[in-house]
């Protein structure tokens, strides 16, 4: 199942406290908030606010956040300013070299580096880098800006300003924090193509991937960081250095459409209305007669109850969903690959049989789980099965930190919607036109490449 | 959260192969989708149906199924018949020399055995066991049924008849699976308080807690195994005795209401269909005028969608559940209890802003988790929240192995409905009348004890 | 190496306090001081004095004692009776099931046994327990004894009455140590083929295989548990019975040659000292003109240290010993077999080069160690080997609980001397014969049978 | 007492073959011989002679080599040149990060870097480094080395080249092995106050820190590495450079007297004989009459065979050393402290009863574990025991990498001879004066600053 998703790459969560509290205990759960965009490893740094510590504390390994963290790890952990990361690795191997936050020291003492995004112009830099006598211990281009940064630290009067003069030189999609001896500082890609906001807890700032991180560890969500925009959080405060925002907006639409939690608001929406949305809209474009409207879990589900909602036709659930097969699950052999489908989603029998069914999901990368539903419903007794995608067909690779597969696997890039529907086994198949998903979230600019092919970056 | 949930304690897989694959792959996966009934331990035992082995093969271990098992273990573990087992504790304690399957050499070779249920004489047995110069190694009832069986065994010409000798003389609800050399028997208590279904794939037998798990690895469901019957499979095919079975039956309520799979298939009826009949039979009898009615994931989710069919008002989702908060997640401190509902179910604000809702669930313990949530979706803007809980209140305690808290901890023993629908901050709250419930499943008997207080045995 | 070695199978350790410390801790200790009688598994069973505890706490694990326990597992085995054991397993497989202590509850409560030997009527003893009724968990001959102690003592007034009893039933070597609710009950066979000593530390009495054990924690030595005897402890002090001591004795003789510590104290002789008496009467029945005397690192060097004595010829050392090679140390592949004997055993060249070499070693089992280290030599400049045994040629396997091999791998059993010094290079090859060994040990009767044939026992 | 040992920081081991056989398992093994130079953290990076890898696969963890190694680990390290590192930290905190060989890459491809010893001007170097925008991961020289490494290969042709740049930069003793893509490359300081030897098996080339590592794994000891000589061994061959070879030698003393093991050669000379005669030259300057010499395990040994030769005293064992007490041991808690002698070492009784005796170890360091061995050989009946010492008293600390402790805890530093002899509790107590052990190899000029406070290196 999961091999016919797209994956997210990371999440980022850092906290700067004004009270005597360390912070690592409330990071672990701002990062299990965030697990979802990013299973592979994780990692935490603190230090504390008055530069006491010489160096900054870093604990990180693969796996899950619970995996890597244990209660007297957490303990350990003390300090009053921290940033923590979940990741999925785009570029660079799985292997616990390329695992961040990147702790290190240098001429001013720790820094500390989470990094959600892709800098399409690290070759470059990285050479450059090398040619100065620099080495790097893994493979990521977030290892490129940390060494980008701690060199413009060394000729800069403080880290804010090394972040922006390295914000100057990448090139890329990036949600970016930066922890020095005494201060945390963010920065969002000028075009705001990966999420980063603002949240506060008591006297305490929170910078976040998403929303649903604050709100989940009892914050509040004041606002996204602007794109372009550098925050710096320090004991005098918090400061904005808006000089590098610009008016050429594009968001991720994915992080709409799948990354996202439901719960998380970004740009002023909660995710979970803009899939509702979204589902009303494919009601508007594709409708369909039926006797039930139902979702892929769990990604499916928001745009199905979107869809009835302005079709009126009933909503409701047609799958169990086993929730108990993790990391460690081990797969079925080939013979039985059959089974794993059923394993993780088995149908309700007396919710579909003789019912005509529109099956609503986000998105078909492949293809192959869809047309092992849509078997297993036909099986269970389904009439008509009509599958409705709540985005557009997918055509092209992703350059800033999605995992998108090349358009050789692909099924909508070499074949008609007619080929995928008989493919499938779907008695029709319509996906949500991308002109109708821009009406979403209004008054929005997406970055839409890889519907549409316009890479806003070069 | 899971603190106040009714939790169960056991489900039983077991599986007899008449071709040369080894059958331990698929009890794992039965297990897996058995896991919800059971997440302190989980065994697999296997022998070969020829009698070959001499002794079986077991292996069990503390925590879930997936962390138990990986794929070298499995390897090891050769045979074409074999039995598994999940485990909650609800008699003996939660140490590894509780795991099952119970697994003894005796004077007729290999016994394993596994089994879901409570002995009620257990302790009478164990005496008299004792007194013969027994002597156990845990502190379960299930080792008492084993040597029960045993002692049998030594007089009795088969291993089926021993069984049956045993079934005369332990007393309370149960589901045994019993593995000896060459034979698979498995028996019901004569109530039917434990469930237990019969099923094929190909020319393998199945028998299993819940039939979900059958259909997850790809067989069929036969049909229910009959309270009292005993069946005994062997490479001379599958026979049923019939002789203990009677008229008095008492299907434990709860598999309906909580503990069941919703895909699984009880007496002939889907357990979401079920859940979704209760939820129509509680808009009958407790209505109310509201723009939204919910379920608390996930157990309250079918009886929502049954409520918002009868009364028209519409179904939606109005929390996000983290999937990720398992068995090793820190717990909050104290100080940040209240977190803990954050983290697990965050409230979709935009979905339930300025609504009036009606808040399905299938059951109330101790009220706690229910008023945090209640507060919570009030803080995202709920006007009135109206809790209709799928279930008549719980009164009493269980002795067939439920592990339903004494009554000095359950709210609804010593508080009028008025009192906790003020303790949990609700605008009004309604449970479904036992006599409605038992529409559900219509020409049954249930065991209702822990809501009317009559124990069908003594 | 360790593959030409015999093997010892089991150590045990028990402590009974009257101060209120908790034993756990002392019988770690213990058990290290024995961890050379057996390094597969280790256990440890605590109650407490006063019987308060209702059933004993049990923790036993696969590997080394320091491997098996830590700080945390200790501190929680609170008791202030204890015993403990380390295994090699001679009969049953090397499996968790049959680690000890045995810990079972039975009519009376908890009982725990510690065992080491072997019961040559077993299998029949265990075929009468099985057709009453009863079932084994594992394969060792030590749960039948703890079964037949169990059976014996629902019809008998104590413990120490039962375990009586069922001395009067089993056949062979053992040394005994079994724990009740509030005593603890020691047992050697009546031929004292097995070890075990009594000892004191303030008011605490010590039980354990070897007096090592009880001054490495700080105790004293009182005497050798006599063969035969029964001591029983409890809160009212230390009871002796002797009723089923007999004149006839036959300490197990590799127990000096090769098992015991050489700082332990057997029958009123340091086993050190008993080795270098060997070495003595080697040197007066088989002499030879060398340089030096040197010895198999670690079993050789006190009969090299005797034999030097005796011929006057200087005692040095010619091998470093690499003491980090332990269980875990990957062995090196087939075609690097050779480099095995170079990682553990690595030639002093100056010490060597140009001399005649008396090389003392405890015993040949296989003969393949052995020749690789004359090889060694010889490549170093050894001029001369002579090798000398300070034990008789193996002829004849063990039935009471020592790992020798079948007389099929024994070199000596179908070879002369004069062939088996050739097989391994040596220049001589001289054994001690039995008689002289037993001036050893003036007045002692020992079991030669693996010498002689002459087994004490049938 | 391992406290009151005085610990070798590092050891180094290098291998490149010209067979296509993966070098991984023979690193292994030279590291597991070279294990008694540090048991902190183990690692080991492989690259392919023909650089087709790209990047070299480094593995390394905490703990002794054959925990942080098994077979599969190994299995995937596959290439035909490598190097391996075993650390005990004493510049650097004991954390992973420090763990070596240091693996980065650069911009010529792979770096992997081995380092024993101390960099007395690191810390400006590596300020120097960090105003040119570097940062450092961990906190030890090693890494201060590569850096300036990889900068100075930025500017040369070749990395023997870059090596011999950077040798003229760094100050201090050391052994160091670098890997480049197609390169194995040693340098040893040109004083060799580090020792670094060269050896052969076939065709393939080691350098390792110890003959003994290369004898273990079945090669040949070809020579020392010459103080200051750069080795560079490619495809092309081997190739040496002596141009930064110098007349003053400064050979660590502590080698020959503690650090090394016994079998290895050291500057033409096997260390155990080199222990023999400082035990020749003690009887010589400090006699006493006596029944028995005997060494402090396993230390003394060697010394007390030597001072057994010249004295004419009978040379014995009155120890048992128990070889179980590794890393993971618990220590006895304080109230248990005097029980952690005995644990380790038991007196041999009746070696020792009556006996007059000569005990030689190679180094006092505090003086703790020397008064408890004394007062176990008093109780256990020795008439007198008169301490010598095969080294001068300890006086000043170490500033090339071995840790002496700083001198308020050296005992011979604020205590007269014949204090320190009441403090321990011996009836004589003599050292080797430092003119004596100077013979002991002739001709060579030793780094005895711990001893004289003569500094080689300021």
């Amino acid at each position: 199942m999961k091999d016919d998703r797209i994956r997210e790459e990371c999440g980022v969560f850092g906290l700067f406290s004004n009270s005597e509290k360390s912070v690592s205990e409330d990071i672990y759960y701002g990062l299990i908030a965030l697990q979802h965009r990013g299973q592979e490893s994780a990692g935490i740094s603190v230090t504390d606010r008055e530069g006491n510590m010489g160096n900054s504390i870093t604990h990180k390994g693969m796996g899950l956040v619970s995996e890597v963290f244990d209660a007297e790890l957490l303990g350990r952990l003390k300090g009053n300013i921290g940033l923590g990361h979940v990741r999925y690795s785009t570029t660079g191997e799985s292997v616990i070299s390329n695992a961040q936050p990147i702790a290190m020291n240098y001429i001013k003492g720790s820094l500390a580096l989470a990094h959600n995004g892709n800098i399409i112009n690290a070759a470059e830099l990285k050479k450059a880098q090398m040619l100065r006598g620099l080495a790097h211990f893994g493979t990521t281009d977030s290892e490129v800006i940390a060494y980008e940064i701690i060199f413009d630290r060394v000729n800069t009067g403080s880290i804010e300003e090394a972040v922006k003069k390295t914000a100057g030189k990448i090139r890329g999609g990036y949600a970016l924090l930066v922890m020095s001896p005494r201060k945390l500082v963010a920065i969002r890609d000028p075009l705001g193509i990966k999420p980063l906001v603002l949240g506060k807890r008591g006297d305490d700032f929170i910078l976040a991937s998403e929303s649903a991180a604050i709100t989940s560890i009892g914050g509040k969500l004041i606002r996204d960081v602007r794109p372009g925009e550098i925050i710096c959080i320090s004991s005098d405060g918090i400061k904005s250095d808006l000089s590098l925002c610009g008016e050429n907006h594009a968001h991720c639409i994915f992080e709409y459409i799948y990354f996202a939690r439901c719960d998380s608001v970004m740009d002023g929406v909660e995710v979970h209305e803009a899939r509702v949305r979204a589902g009303r809209a494919l009601a508007r474009s594709a409708p369909v007669d039926a006797d039930l409207v139902a979702g892929v879990p769990d990604s499916g589900i928001a745009a199905a109850e979107g869809y009835s909602m302005e079709s009126g036709i009933r909503f409701g659930h047609i799958f169990h969903k086993n929730s108990y097969i993790g990391r460690s699950f081990i797969k079925p052999t080939d013979r039985e690959r059959k089974i794993a489908v059923h394993m993780k989603l088995n149908v309700l029998r007396d919710a579909v049989n003789n019912k005509r069914i529109v099956l609503i999901d986000d998105s078909i990368v492949r293809g192959n789980t869809m047309r092992q539903i849509i078997e297993a419903l036909k099986n269970a007794g389904a009439r008509e099965v009509h599958v409705r995608i709540s985005s557009p067909p997918f055509l092209h690779p992703c350059f800033y930190g999605t995992d998108v597969p090349g358009s050789g696997e692909l099924i909508a890039s070499d074949h008609s919607g007619k080929e995928v529907c008989e493919a499938i086994g779907a008695d029709s198949l319509c996906h949500l036109h991308l002109e109708d998903f821009k009406t979403v979230v209004p008054g929005h600019r997406f970055c839409c490449a890889c519907f549409d092919g316009n890479y806003p970056v070069k």
